[in-house]
């Protein structure tokens, strides 16, 4: 199990213009990323605060309603969030296919 | 222009599955919907959280980079966003198509 997450993880972190991907936990802690930490806390506080944002308000009408997936598109990035029941997975991606550091 | 304008939001309206459309100015106030004004209240004040806190977030990096586009998938409904310099639209469809009253 655990190769074919790596494996996954790998395929997605080498697509074309992805420049970032991170995995956190709840507490908003990356467990896996291949960004710095500083950039990887960041994202996680960010994307923390807008499914946190979302669900209260999703939730008023149906109690059940879940948020699913979430895409922010910048001038500069894409940012996809797949938030889940113990982790959130974020990825970057340059618009362009791009590759630029990050 | 005007008709222009009204003929692209009939369109929007009436495109399958949509069931809420919401244009709201920088102070979060509805200034065109086809859901009530409660709703379309909530929708703007959600978003606009949302907006600010993914705005804020976004030109740590680069000042000129901007959110032009976020999209919220949940269980329910697919929630598309549009911001602009003065006004912001909002998009809500039920992802299988299917049209209920909001």
């Amino acid at each position: 199990m655990a190769a074919q997450i790596e494996e996954t993880l790998k395929r997605i972190q080498t697509s074309d213009g992805v420049v970032g991907l991170v995995i956190f936990n709840n507490d908003g802690i990356p467990i896996k990323t291949n960004m710095d930490n500083a950039m990887s806390v960041r994202y996680a506080g960010l994307v923390q605060q807008l499914i946190a944002t979302s669900q209260v308000e999703i939730k008023k009408d149906d109690p059940n309603d879940n948020l699913t997936y979430l895409r922010l598109r910048t001038t500069d990035n894409e940012i996809m969030v797949i938030p889940d029941k113990h982790y959130t997975m974020v990825v970057i991606q340059k618009p362009t296919g791009s590759r630029s550091p990050m």
